[in-house]
């Protein structure tokens, strides 16, 4: 049988990170390319305890099928929530839970624009956003980055140039993969260049809630007067990325659209993991846990900060996070990126992830990839970087 | 704002039955409407149990990030036992693990079929299957069944007239919502008329399981010599839907479509379900369980049909069927069935799901409805039944 695969799919390969990743089996390998939060933060006791609560106490409920939009109480606990940092307005949005943030940018893609759209990202931005986006066949326009979020000019000539420009999606905290974060000015210039144009802000914040440094700045959600915005987030870096349980507050129409989506895709989330996010979030010290995830967090990213800092050639720069999970490095301009990552895990052992992998196309160009500081333990990181250090003075000074 | 959303979302609308369901929030109502198994058969102690040691034995593998496929052991669990019923060949095929059986049917016609290509299927069938692949703005063809299965001629016609024919989805045992099953001789003729045609198949098997009379059919899967059989199943018939655990075995070509699709998707299923159903595949007795199950539903049938044949109208006829969760009751020719239903819900507090549910066109004509046996009590069912008989005696003889 010669297969034919439809023209959105066919074209979309496995991530490049992924493939990286298989090297990390071998455990010889320093992994510095994952994209996981830190085990050690998981609250696995409180969760089991949780657990054993809802298998004795309400079993019937965890284990039938639920509605689409989400576990109820969960969902009340989740606007309230959002409610006091105004990312959800009680009158004019609603709320759905979903199977993990990837879904929730997946469907938002889905419910609004056609095949042949435009849909506006940061560029480098978040790969499985990008093949999501690409699952459905929209045209990708990426605008640079400047060290505070999108280049503003470069922004509006693509909100000007595109076809149908639907979407602008924006991860405006400890963005992934830079580790940038987009100044209050720069969300707010956003804010009025979608209005400008008619166009909806998919605002997409994993790692909000993991900020370890500096101010939090307000989302562009929070800004929001005329219902343009979508808001999505998760659980998989302040609980467990395992149990796949994320949410979006959008206007009310949105929501209505996004869960006729969801309950044909998988009729509704795992109710077990939604019953497990209420408990902890209303009988369990949430805030209290999200210091001990920002402490560890903070920790592991000042190893690898002062061990590339000590060890890697001046010509390399990065990015230096006040939150997140990643640090972006620069290699000097005209040197070969893909060369000195793939000589790093073949012959040094040490992976890393090209940046050409958070691109639209793979074969544009960056110098820059990207280091996981949450997984490693801190022994990794040091080593890790100590050896990334070497080969950058070697191939550089 | 005046929201545009995508071409393929404008026309989706939530399920009808999803709507009746509201009516069956009132607690007064008796709801033969379900789609739901019998909550009596989940195995709520076992459950409890084998989560209550993985979170203490492994918490941090049901917790953390896993791999797109699904999670290992139970992947090979299940290969073993599929391939047992020769659905699926170690040489050919491959398996993901999916959220639930709908996620396994929506993402084979993402990766199929472009937008206007033909997807065939039974007229009626399952709602949450017509609405995933109408999200896909795919022109849908429904077949005609007979007692038997598809009609081959209406079959064959579908298959020669339709623009791009790629897939037929079939339910093969004990289908939603007819309760019928697929001989054995239209199975193959099935089969050989999609080999003729180069048209894949979509074999749908959520009640293989449940069989409670009868003996087991060999499935389409198990005669497909050429690869153009996508095999999907479910653990929401046979441990608990709640948990959202399916499975596709298909030809590996088409699995690594899947597979870029869901990590697009969701990533992965929930990972300490999947956890869950390969413990108690291995370790607890699936086989006894399973015996359990068909022997509640054989019962509750059994109490609802001869509630049917003692208090119906002899001018209304349904299938007797041998599994599954539903019977299909359908009145005179020229009655007013919609009438019927709405007035069994809204003046006699007994909700059914009008057969205009399960077809292509809600505006299509059809006599019958859907009666769920496995959610109400035995009470409800007695008492429901009586209720739509005497409905049915008043306005019939």
């Amino acid at each position: 049988m010669d297969y034919v695969f439809s023209d959105k799919v066919s074209s979309l390969k496995p991530s490049v990170i992924r493939e990286i990743l298989k090297f990390t089996a071998d455990p010889s390998v320093i992994s510095l390319a994952a994209g996981n939060p830190a085990p050690e933060t998981f609250p696995a006791k409180d969760i089991g305890d949780i657990t054993a609560k809802i298998m004795k106490e309400n079993p019937v409920a965890a284990l039938q099928y639920s509605i689409t939009e989400g576990y109820t109480p969960l969902r009340d606990t989740m606007k309230k929530r959002l409610a006091k940092d105004n990312c959800f307005n009680e009158e004019t949005d609603e709320l759905i839970i979903t199977s993990g943030a990837q879904q929730a940018n997946e469907l938002s893609c889905k419910v609004l624009l056609n095949e042949g759209d435009t849909l506006i990202c940061e560029a480098p931005t978040f790969i499985g956003s990008l093949n999501a986006f690409k699952s459905y066949h929209v045209a990708l326009k990426g605008v640079e980055m400047d060290s505070d979020g999108m280049n503003l000019e470069k922004l509006e000539e693509a909100l000007r140039t595109s076809k149908n420009p639907k979407l602008i999606y924006i991860i405006p905290n400890f963005q992934n993969p830079t580790g940038l974060c987009t100044s209050l000015e720069k969300r707010k210039a956003i804010y009025e260049l979608a209005k400008k144009y008619g166009v909806m802000i998919l605002e997409d914040n994993p790692y909000g809630d993991t900020r370890f440094a500096g101010e939090p700045i307000p989302s562009i959600k929070s800004m929001d007067t005329e219902g343009l915005v979508i808001y999505s987030g998760t659980f998989s870096k302040t609980l467990a990325p395992g149990i796949r349980v994320g949410f979006v507050s959008a206007p009310k129409p949105v929501i209505s659209k996004i869960v006729v989506c969801k309950q044909v895709s998988d009729v509704h989330t795992n109710i077990l993991a939604q019953m497990i996010c209420d408990e902890y979030m209303n009988n369990y010290d949430m805030d209290a846990h999200l210091e001990e995830i920002r402490a560890i967090n903070k920790r592991k990213c000042d190893i690898m900060l002062s061990a590339i800092d000590s060890s890697f050639s001046k010509k390399v720069t990065c990015t230096r996070p006040q939150g997140g999970l990643f640090v972006w490095a620069t290699l000097p301009e005209g040197c070969d990126m893909l060369g000195f990552c793939t000589k790093a895990v073949e012959e040094y052992r040490v992976a890393v992830v090209p940046g050409t992998a958070f691109l639209i196309n793979e074969t544009d160009k960056t110098n820059s990839f990207r280091l996981n500081f949450t997984t490693p333990t801190d022994e990794q990181l040091v080593k890790g970087c100590e050896i990334l250090g070497k080969l950058s003075r070697d191939m550089f000074d």
